[in-house]
């Protein structure tokens, strides 16, 4: 019987997607649902001191930090695509990474995985020079970049012989969280980085398994139920080793409270996968 | 005499202070000069892109990396002083250290350093609430700030276990460079931070050791004898552990070179003062 | 008896406030209730889609259009005082209500008056610098500007012969919104435009009149009866041409609602001042 | 004889693309070489002060002012393709065309036309939806957009009751100036506004009368001589009503000069085409 099988799952939620005087997400609500958090690092949405305080709080609740990397866009919220040139891209994430490691860091924690945002994580699925773009930006804050520059000396030195010295610490690297059959998740894999695909709880699956895209009616389950069966199934079917929720809408949190208990009820043990 | 007597200064300058198309400073002609690059940080000037690169070549040419903070203000170009909060003003400093801590750990160097840019920089002569902002924002990036949310737990087992964690290392956090007499360094120095004073080649002083405003005649040197007999009289005089020279006017490069061979010439012996 | 005394007073308040995918203030609501509509102009908040959008609302209830101007501060919305050098702030001032301007002839009206909004404001009160930069602003964007460049030229030409050439249209330029007794209000009545000034609901008035400051205890009314039963003393008394009600916080229209009713119900007429 | 012909030929060029602290083009000596003057908005570069220079000057010399309109991308200087909704990329046009119609008028002109900058430019060639976005734009700021929101009412009445009331004035409506063939020239066509095409004097052209993309070699000419043989060629060929120059790269505006005494020492006439 499925539900007797033993299943691990994370749950993973954008937070601090806020800005100055405006806020989306009830972080600290969130926060005791997941066990992964997606923080805005300033270019879609979050500001120095949100992210400082959702880091806080995040390590605080043991919830593992990751960088939500996005275009600089926040007049769209980081939903239109760019054409940004891959050395900037990579630049921009590094850039990114490196500024929320400080708040993860000053909470006794670190910034864990990466997780593109909107445009980026969608161009990210198909367009391999942008998908490559994003994992060198990763492995540029991970201290052993295509940042050839120092390759094998003193970077090389850093990483090494100071474990914990950049983001993704002695580990292996930053993880990537995308989408399965991603690029990116492929160039991450392909780089030496942990690729972590995740499945959507409130969202509809086509019959070969890809996502209804989002301009088509249906694309989005709103019905609770609906949501909370859809998230049982996929973890029972291995569709990922992160559940993503949502929680910018009315509602949401305590959706995603009740997916979080099901999980548990059925006896899905939640855990982080970095 | 004096010149007899073995002198050591660190020569600091602006960089990567351009943002995206435009450009200001000629960055690689400059870190032929100094031994420590002010680098913009994104907030008043610096993009990722040119973080990364100028990063490299101050790690190429064994030239410290500072963060060169600012207010967030690209428009003014960090010049006019903003009543930020301090609670978001630490945030702020925080966050661009950690971003371009990434790029000069992806070189194979770390920040060593932190100086306040314009507005920011007088400000903190005099306003104890941004200075003590400033500090706090910098301990924060050390790994060490008044984060206290996890102090003595995580936060600093990671720093303390791991030595090379954060920017500014083991070696006590990291400097922060300004005006002698300002309540920036005052305000470092209590902390435990190293605080490192500067004095200008090229800026007229008052009899009492202070710097003529900006707005009053004569307060900028433009004779290049004079910027030269300055910083040999300053060096001398131990006016300061670092130097600072500008890059961003027509000649001014030339200048920094024959400030630095005419300082040699006299016996000087340049070093980074982080 | 003071009840019999026929009255008119505006009421206004700050609109479009939100940016790309945050909002803040429930516009149409509020649209409902103002007869004035400070509508944010992209400095602190606003875009230009959210601009468009509020103008055609407001101008399908006939409720006038104001220029809610604003230091250029997304992260601080707007409330963070800056140094900005007069001419700099003429022109930022300047910018925002052509923007707006746009919108508001778009949908059939005219961006009537402005008012400087948060940090720009406060200062304005008692600096007399930035009060005239202000000033300087608006009348640039009436075309009568000290954009002396082409004064009684091809400026008055166009401004003269083209009835409704410039924001402010031919009835003595755009009037401006502010405290009585600020200095703002009085260089815009040398200026030579209509100086209107304003009282508000819920904050707490000092036996002098002068507003009890932000940080005091108490400062801030939010009993519904106590902000009911200001208004209407403020009304009778005459404390201004117009009554400034909030609605950024929860229930802050349902109350702008019970004001608007108490006052009309008080045989108090509703206009717009401009 | 071709150079027996009676030619007209307007000169534009972009200016005031510099952003605060930073500045790329000479505008004052490149206001001496056009006709047109592409102002930058504030999207991609041009800050107001600068508009208002700008502005000034232009019409000073009698040069026609155009609205230079971008993507809101100043650290891509508007060279990114972004995938703006529709209905953001007209309001942001609007906005654009608005904020610099404060500063024509206050220097006692008008903005007479509009080109989109950059990716906007490029992307408008062959992208249906974005050409008819900004010519939305346009005709939203020309006070007869689909700004239907007021069609006929009072809009209408604005616009027709008081000539000069919005930009374009009486005369039909802002003209558009790009690309012969793009897709935005035909639908600014369609939409009864001015449809202007523009010659390269300085990028080579396929046999088929195409731009050699960017990309390719010998893509962008270099040569002086050349620049100056293909402009009288172009104006002869009559390739287009303006001839677009370029200021920004060193001798740059020398070059535009000596293309403009070429063309008047050949009897062509140098006129605005709006």
């Amino acid at each position: 019987m499925a539900s007797m099988i033993a299943s691990v799952i994370d749950l993973n939620a954008d937070l601090g997607e806020g800005f100055g005087r405006w806020t989306l997400t009830d972080d600290e609500a969130l926060l005791s649902v997941v066990t992964s958090a997606n923080v805005a690092c300033g270019f879609h949405a979050g500001d120095p001191a949100t992210m400082r305080r959702v880091c806080a709080w995040a390590a605080e609740r043991g919830v593992r930090i990751g960088a939500q990397v996005s275009y600089r866009d926040l007049a769209g919220f980081g939903r239109r695509a760019m054409d940004v040139p891959p050395e900037e891209l990579a630049a921009e994430v590094a850039y990114q990474i490196g500024a929320l490691e400080v708040f993860a860091r000053a909470a006794g924690s670190r910034v864990s995985y990466v997780k593109p945002h909107g445009a980026l994580y969608n161009r990210t699925v198909h367009d391999a020079e942008q998908a490559a773009a994003v994992v060198a930006g990763v492995r540029l804050a991970c201290g052993t970049g295509a940042g050839a520059e120092a390759e094998g000396t003193a970077a090389g030195g850093a990483a090494g012989g100071a474990p914990g010295g950049a983001p993704g610490g002695d580990a292996g690297g930053l993880a990537v969280l995308g989408l399965p059959g991603s690029l990116l998740l492929s160039a991450a894999a392909e780089a030496g980085l942990p690729a972590v695909p995740e499945a959507f709880a409130d969202r509809a699956y086509t019959p070969e398994g890809t996502l209804v895209p989002r301009r088509e009616p249906g694309a989005v389950l709103h019905d609770p139920d609906q949501v909370v069966a859809q998230a049982l199934a996929l973890v029972r079917g291995g569709a990922g080793r992160s559940l993503c929720l949502h929680g910018d809408t009315p509602g949401a949190v305590e959706l995603a409270g009740r997916v979080r208990r099901a999980l548990t009820d059925a006896g899905v043990r939640l855990a982080a996968f970095a």
